[in-house]
């Protein structure tokens, strides 16, 4: 992996924009084996973003809006691996790969950057601990469980107040996602009440809470209210002008005080720039990526920018491109173009789209449009939107599932299992046969252990190759802390010298406690005086990438 | 919930035998309010195990096999929660519901025992930590998506013999489930590597370790010989009259010292009794409660048992009616049929039932068969084998996805998505608001707290209803040992002076730590002497189930 053999054109990122490059690159080149097209992604698949709602809300199974980029982009070399960092100078990437045991490095001739936006709920306190994001499959995945798992408890809860708390839902956020989040989301729990009959005596809630004054500000003030009026006659509370203060274990506390009891916050805020962006030296303006019409970043030759991680002109219409699938999709598509322009010495063309027009669900069978200058409402704009959905949706199989699902929507009450995939426990345990190295000097440390029972020695190798023993570990005593705390690579080996059982902790859980439990730091402190690393040891900047993702 | 109104038949267990019994009583009794069924599941859903290879091997979407139990057994009253204890004189079950917080009481007139097995890996060194099970839909789930990130990781992989490891695959135990397990895995890694270009060129192994001498010793030698040669003509490798020693991170050790690298180890063997039913004063032997001919507990009125869990005499063969699908669905019918006789002043009628045969899948397209005396192999037998399980498939809905999952796979290249639903991080977290309550006194102890940022106060309400502080907890100090290590209920209240910040553990792991670190132990040893609880406490020995369940 690590030379590239003929021009490799690099694509960071499986979104909307990063496969729509790959899959345009590919129809172009496909003649070409001079040509590498790489695309780099943390995941394995491209999910179809805009129906998730539906699998919140139990409409659409989740393994169906997913499509595996590896057969999405035959032909493109896929890599399932976390971004750390772009060397622009060296034009080199590295990954962190799934098992995150090693960096990767990867050269580029062309590079396309599509890594999107990310999530940051930590501006409001509380909001990461306890609400619920809906940006992946995994988010929608769980919030439909969490739901689910809330009404069986609310079923067999004797509390009154605690039962209503149960069956109160907050969606945060009046965009299109947290208003078809919130939509569905409140259909689906009428829907399937019935079920819970003790918990339906109870009924539910469902409030949206947004900032500005109207929601779906991006669509035409008369649409927003209509859209407004439909989601109140279906029992939605919704409430504008309106900050969410704190997030807690019990409920949301408004900006003016007002405490609201629910075991349910589903946050659609907090979008936030990519951290690989903005811990690069690209041109950029609050971490979006300056590029040119032509969606060339300045300055720097062969580097590519589209989809929501771009700042692009919006040639027709002024301003920027905004962050939606459309334009997204659409990009890639162009970038693609002008990548095989530049290699053909063909000239770049610019990007010129302005807009198809927007669509929200606001229910079931009810939805809002602006298309082409004309507003649609109601059912006919419910139908567009999954006609256009339905159409966009990439490959055959998930378009015959998800038109069976929609079909059998109409004839069968909702799936309500409540899938447990929570199988592995919260904390990390491992065996290993004496003899058997359990860390490897030189691997990134992403492993904190307690010895359970037997004994583990330190050693490390030395750069004349010699092994030097640096100590022993017994039951009840722990290792691996130094790379951890010192975010650099494992300073020594720690091999078994009889069975050993473990106990593990991730990088993020490790740090979390030595950052907040005095105990835990203390102990660890005096463990690194043992075997702290020789001096000049180098401190890899993307290892900290990795401690918060 | 406390008080039953009315006759109250109740069922523990959601698998085929409860399930089945439900909807059978729910038939007989279609017309009378004054009973009432009531199952108890610890999962919302009835999973159909049958198709769980198929499942693993990205031939079924898992949401596929499941149902609801709700929509299932419509009029039944389900309550998901987990049993804890039989209590036989007073005639109740106790109940730990999903929230974990509160013991519930439920009394029955009639009391159906359909607990099932449980898995328990501990016998075999590591094996509880490196092998994953393949018992419920979270273990098959788990393991699709084990097996595909073990297929990019070998496909970034620049080490070959890591890369060997990678690929290479243990199937432990020669049963229906493992052979089906392993042929259905081979099939599918044979048919997707194409899609990982780099692994692919390193190739992959299946190992099927077995114990016997002969694997699917349950059928006739000829067609169990013919398996075989199917499995190994696939390319599986077999071993027989082998034992797998111990289990490590880095593969598996045989019985002869034997070492296999393998990043992937399944087991399907270890399947033990019920920990309720051990725990319990039923007639027993080996964990399987025995009973009379009529599924009749002895000595015990009212009280049956059925599936697996029942130690049921074999009235047409003679010996014990095995483990299996077949019997335990008509278990639960015949069952049915003999409470609504007990109920009606009826006679109970003995279970009589030969079984129809048994069927395994070696490989796609590829079965053996055994029915109604006959032998069947190669395709009929693969083919009977489809026609049976869908028709056996409950609910018209999975039969309808099933059904189109099996058309898709003839079309399409299998769904490699690897389904990213690892959302949660390891550690709890929590934000609570001045004057929260974190923990309640009474409740039972579920988790364990260390304070990042606040300031708690401990209190402790006394029989009078007074209220007396026993301590204050600031950041980086930690609460809820006390009933986490004394296995009671919260001994006291836990409320918040300031907005705080908590990290949690769950009681499992809190005790896996307390449990191996000693620097653990001592700390929390000496907080408790702080808040130690009344004399006299009464110590509810489900605490101990509840932690390992």
């Amino acid at each position: 992996m690590q030379a590239a053999p003929r021009t490799r054109i690099l694509i960071l990122g499986g979104g909307f924009a990063g496969v729509s490059a790959a899959m345009r690159l590919r129809a172009l080149l496909r003649r070409d084996p001079a040509v590498e097209i790489h695309l780099v992604s943390n995941e394995n698949y491209f999910v179809f973003q805009p129906l998730l709602p539906e699998v919140v809300a139990c409409r659409i199974e989740p393994t169906h809006i997913v499509n595996p980029i590896r057969q999405l982009c035959r032909g493109v070399v896929v890599t399932n691996a976390e971004v750390q960092r772009i060397d622009l100078a060296a034009r080199t990437v590295e990954l962190v790969g799934a098992d995150a045991r090693r960096v990767q490095t990867l050269g580029y001739d062309q590079l396309v950057i599509a890594l999107g936006l990310t999530m940051d709920l930590s501006r409001i306190p509380g909001m990461r601990e306890h609400s619920l994001p809906i940006k992946n499959l995994g988010d929608a995945f769980h919030l439909r469980n969490h739901v689910l798992q809330r009404l069986e408890e609310a079923d067999v809860e004797p509390d009154e107040r605690q039962r209503r708390r149960l069956l109160t839902f907050v969606a945060v956020g009046g965009g299109f996602s947290g208003v078809e989040t919130g939509a569905e989301l409140n259909d689906m729990v009428k829907g399937v009440l019935r079920f819970f009959p003790r918990a339906a005596a109870t009924g539910h809630r469902l409030i949206l809470v947004h900032s500005q004054p109207r929601i779906l500000n991006e669509l035409r003030p008369e649409l927003a209210d209509f859209a407004r009026r439909k989601l109140e006659q279906r029992g939605v509370e919704v409430l504008v002008e309106t900050r969410v203060r704190e997030c807690t274990a019990g409920g949301v506390i408004l900006g003016d005080g007002r405490e609201i009891e629910a075991a349910t916050v589903v946050c659609t805020v907090g979008n936030s720039p990519h951290p690989v962006i903005t811990g690069s030296a690209l041109p950029q303006e609050r971490g979006r990526v300056l590029v040119d019409e032509c969606m060339r970043v300045q300055g720097l030759s062969g580097v590519w920018a589209v989809g929501d991680s771009a700042l692009l002109p919006d040639v027709k219409r002024g301003g920027y491109c905004p962050p939606t699938a459309q334009y997204a999709t659409r990009q890639g598509k162009r970038v693609a173009e002008n990548i095989h322009a530049a290699l053909r010495g063909g000239k770049a063309r610019p990007f010129v789209f302005g807009g198809l027009g927007q669509l929200a669900i606001v229910g079931h069978q009810c939805g809002v449009a602006q298309v082409m200058g004309l507003m649609i409402s109601g059912r006919l704009a419910w139908f567009l939107w999954r006609t256009v959905y339905f159409m966009k949706l990439p490959g055959v199989r998930a378009k015959i599932r998800v038109g069976i699902d929609w079909a059998l929507d109409v004839f069968f009450p909702r799936d309500i299992a409540m899938l447990d995939v929570r199988r592995t426990e919260r904390l990390g345990r491992a065996h290993y046969k004496a003899g058997e190295v359990i860390i490897r000097q030189g691997e990134i440390g992403d492993r904190f252990y307690i010895i359970e029972s037997g004994e583990v020695e330190v050693v490390r190798t030395g750069p004349d190759g010699a092994e030097q023993r640096l100590a022993a570990r017994k039951a009840g005593e722990s290792f691996g802390e130094v790379a951890l705390l010192r975010g650099m690579p494992r300073t020594a080996t720690v091999r078994c010298l009889t069975p050993v059982d473990v106990i593990t902790f991730s990088r993020e859980d490790f740090r979390t406690l030595v950052g907040s439990s005095e105990v835990f730091r203390v102990v660890f402190e005096q463990q690194m005086q043992a075997m702290s690393p020789p001096a000049g040891e180098p401190q890899p900047p993307q290892i900290s990438n990795i401690a918060s993702p």
